[in-house]
């Protein structure tokens, strides 16, 4: 799993199954469009590789923050990479829309996995790393948490996935706007209110790592036919009405429940024994989303 | 009204105009597919059949249990019933895919009734339980209750509702998804957070019922008309974008406000009596429901 | 700005950018056909008219109560104005639709600003007053609020945007459907377990509304095109599924990012001091609404 | 087969899975309440009794005419059957509303059957008749035919599927409101104009019904997974976007490819026989609509 | 009728319910920005006034040319009225798409009138008149029309409705496609074969106006109910699918039956005289356009 | 651009910005894994590689045939890849069904490139090769051609394309299901009449590759931010409703309109010289597809 550790991401498997992805790059995880690149193509790969993952955690290395947010410094992360050196608005409104899909596409990487991704929070979750977690399926938050939706301070509307993601994940949309609008800071407890959060636990980075590993572990030893597509039809229920989604769940587990996972459900409840799945075996790149 | 009651269901009626339907199946409301079957068509007849109920409650007669979901020894419940015996995968699939969404159909019932359904719930709500009380209007749960979102124990996906209902009723999908890949217990409390509860009843059975019979109550002395278009129009909400839902709801009042029910509370409210509607008479199949 | 007030409505400035709207029909802010119209007309103009306002908040001047919803003793609020003097059920029907769109257009009006609209309640906010409040963007309540989806009690379902609205805006179905179905009052504890509410403002009408200026004072310090955007895609968001919100935000901000507004933040941070915006300048009548 | 005929429907099976529908009604085949119904229960009844039928036509028996549309005489058919004796407009509207949607039911029957269902038309096909075979797969009309979007000579816009499926079905928008506002007569050669047809057949009833037949019993030739998927995914293809019906496409025929049908037909291509394939044996009642 | 007449808009109302509006700026119908919201507001103010339009008839004065379209030298029609002299290129592309929305508006007048409006075209037809006809309800073109979706040739997509409308209501997008890429000048025969066109009139100016005129009477005599209705649920369903205009007609239809313009069809069928309707007497500035 | 040629593709740029795909399998065109995606590659490689590409024409080098469709002799082409060694039908169905995407994904990738792509077939074109061009964007057909949606004489519906898009390019419906129920030759008249082809050509591969190449070359004459910006907003249009297109248009043209192609376009017609527009140099590997 090790190969998989790039300069500024940490990769390991914690225990069987289970993915562990660490942001390292000092001092604050600020996003480079390297480190963004680098971050969506972890997942693809690890998909694409056919690792038999069952479930991952996405935390960082530092112990005061989990994200600044986008790297103001680096010339590639606000379009200056050559592509607009050109004066044709036009043109150059094409290079940005280009360079914000493929943005958007390598932070929405974790939702194209096809196991659960857990992005585990502490200190401060800056501008993109709201954007990053809201693409994840699962958060938990340390107590010491605090967050920003900051794009707003530096003069633009979020639009890497905050503001696509959190009206349809979170309850409340007159918080959720107000922090929109004002970019200030907010509490773990504020988080979540709006339904941002499975929890909050106390603590901060070690007591909130370790939770997120355990359910990782957790949720690694049942059926990956089970969780992937547990994971696929809730994603396409966010984005398709209650018909249609019953709809297309009746065709999806019309071969879904060929599996022999329930066999062998049936079979270690009999024997009092843990079951023990065959790997999902499947780089399903498409899983989540459409290329 | 007992004529409705079978087997493993009681129906009766507390209140005029107020239908109780309580589980029934010892030990413990474990459901075979006759069981599921009998609850949709309960529904489905006391609508065409065009009883004046203006409100329903769905509780459990067992003191410590709603329902432990499917019945896992049932032959018909998890596709053995002969229609899978021929060896092409193609036709076990569609016969599968058509069972679920038969399955899908019954436990669908309430959203089909022009009348709210409350599911008054305490101890065990497992599996299909959950899926049950997603396709009802309101939740009540006692304090001792807890759920589970099972499937995933079983090896499968949750294909009866919860997961095409929940991401769409609630407002936490960080804890729908933590419960629905993990299969495991959560509380009447984190039921609540997630936003599936209008509220948690101290108390058990006898106190849940009791307040969700009282809610049916209060409900039947109001307008049919004003009570049935708004269970149609919030249906018609959650599956379309607001502007869309206005516009249909421009369709819709154009005609509904011609009702006399209007006068009649008029009429009460400047005579200090009652208001007294006329039925709604109106056996509406396809009220909540897309043909 | 004073030009703006009308017979009941109080419009000022209390700071630089902020619009101040006040409610004031004694005794109880009820709404008459008149009313409605110059609510929904005085946004309108405020953007015809390409006024430098970056974020509005509404207020009811009466110290006990919001708004008591329709005036039901008016005319034309119910349909009498003579359209249905036919005694053609079509007719009267389409003259009805039309009225229900109008009024739909008018109370929506500050879904269609380019800048935020807070509401900011007390004491009675009944019938309409929730509507009116839902097509707002941020709803700040005092503690001293009450609601009522009255509408049920008239003997009609809510038509002018409760029901379209808070299923998509709020996090809790089952609650919404209680109190749309009983017309029954809920305090702002309730609201704010639904999701309705940013916050629960300590005591009454003076202190809610001077915490929603503030955050109107503050929004009103950032970015024109970040603010109008970051409203723009949430409502967009709202109303389609996540990658095609994603995929219209890349269009969008393929050319917002070519703001200088970008450049005074950086500026004014280098600087260290307040970044200073140029108008918005774009009356923008359709930005929250297809015409 | 002959036990499905009623009084008003002759039902045969001219060839080998080749269901036979004829219209026969004297003198003009005009729709009375029970003659849709008994319509629409005929292919619920073959599909839920599991027929082995591959491909169906529907014929009237009369020379001269296919159907007349509405029986104008008949008490149910425009809303008096007694359900509209109140005097609330809204319970009538209700009333109304029920009817049309089960009448739609009725006439969409074919559309939910698992087989192809081809109209073979000829001479008039007035008002219903246009609804009736643009609920069909396929439409063969002779060169005697001609056709009558009817409903506006009544004073209706038409609702039981003309002008929700023609704007689907055919291409050329401007001829089909043409047709429909003015409700005049156009020939075969214009319905082929608009799209609306497969040929134009030289003759009359015995021709065309003749070509309808032989293309039935060809299609009763093929694999019964390859043509009811293909009629099931061309449905979802005109209510869906293409890339949501390729997703869907990709969850259906990850299942329906492991079909023996293919490897039948292989064994017959090398064996230079015809292919023999199991029935379908799979009463899909749901298959093209949503219950 | 003539009071709504402008400097370049010739009305007139050459039968009973019948309105002609002729283009008529000199020499080749060139639009302005004057222009095209003067075409816009002609439609708006016919509706809002109430008149007891029926059908109405668009064509041209000029014996040779419908439209020549944009009028390139307008100063209003390419953005350069000053809104975009600042800098900012975010705020021009607001002013921009502003200035596009209600430019859509304009030409999409028809659309929400609820009378049909039929286009009669001959000579040339370019640019902005493509978006003009494809917002009409019906086009009849002379033999000696000749068209071209003209905005490549001038740097640009057509963005006023050609794009919107084409692929909806025509049957052939290889071809349409063909056409919007290369600009080029297309026949009357190719607009045919690709479905735009109701029929091709031999002659030209005066054999198309005439044809259309009659076309106009003819649909005049219809019941507005119906023929409005018509129109109104045929955009729907080509903005919806299948099943959801299904419903929606279900709830229109549910009070546009109670019109007595049945009981008039009946009436005048058995006297064997013309019907006679009432007016509409519904502005319905709505009708045809989402709020 | 020879340095893209493969195996069986010639590629060569036989105008300036042409691009000339032959397919040169031989000895009929069938199609293997390893050929679809050098085929899909192909493009998005083009495009990644940022060529200055401004049409594109597909042919065959073959004199009688286009494709003969899928290569049933090829392992990889119906899933036995080793993929489906395992008895777990749910994991043989989830690879089959990322095959499947992967597949689409492929042959779709005309339809992701920003200039237009151009079918121009002769002789055979068979199963596969419907859903090729049905992705393309303008289709030319030889006179001698013939095809057919072969995929049910292998006993599977249509998977790759032929399905999601004909419903939605065409516009016969009827036919369009006859053929493909029946899986029968048609002639290249049939599919003109369906609306699939642009014109039919007299002639076969020279005529038909000839007039292709002469429209690619007219094509990329104009300025490519027109034709790609058109191609991008028909496709969008195809997938969405006409409101929901003008609004994206608004916004998409908001930056479009920036383009020096407008001014260049004056100049040269001022000047009466050609038009010289700079390249689009957009690698916009996400033009026509969803993320």
């Amino acid at each position: 799993m090790d190969k998989y550790s790039t300069k500024w991401l940490k990769v390991s498997e914690p225990f069987p199954h289970v993915l562990h992805v660490e942001l390292a790059r000092a001092p604050v995880n600020a996003f480079s469009q390297e480190f963004w690149q680098s971050y969506g193509r972890l997942f693809d790969s690890i998909v694409e590789d056919g690792l038999d993952v069952r479930a991952a955690v996405v935390t960082s290395v530092f112990p005061k923050i989990f994200t600044a947010g986008l790297d103001l410094g680096d010339a590639g992360s606000l379009g200056s990479d050559g592509a607009d050196t050109t004066r044709d608005g036009a043109r150059s409104s094409l290079a940005m829309r280009k360079k914000l899909l493929e943005f958007q596409y390598a932070i929405g990487a974790p939702e194209r996995c096809p196991f659960p991704v857990i992005a585990a929070v502490h200190g401060h979750v800056i501008g993109l790393g709201v954007d990053m977690i809201s693409a994840c399926d699962i958060r938990y938050a340390a107590a010491d948490s605090n967050f920003a939706i900051k794009e707003v301070d530096i003069g633009l509307a979020a639009d890497i996935g905050s503001l696509a993601f959190l009206p349809h994940i979170t309850g409340n949309h007159s918080l959720v706007r107000e922090l929109a609008y004002t970019a200030r800071t907010f509490s773990a407890a504020e988080a979540d209110k709006i339904g941002l959060l499975s929890k909050v636990v106390p603590g901060s980075k070690d007591e909130v790592t370790k939770e997120a590993l355990e359910l990782a572990r957790f949720i690694s030893t049942k059926s990956p036919i089970a969780v992937s597509g547990s994971k696929h039809l809730i994603t396409h229920a966010r984005d398709h009405s209650v018909p249609d989604n019953l709809a297309y769940t009746g065709a999806w587990n019309a071969h879904a429940l060929m599996t022999d996972d329930i066999l062998e459900n049936l079979r270690a409840t009999k024997a009092k024994t843990k079951a023990n799945f065959a790997p999902l075996k499947v780089p399903s790149r498409f899983a989540g989303a459409k290329l």
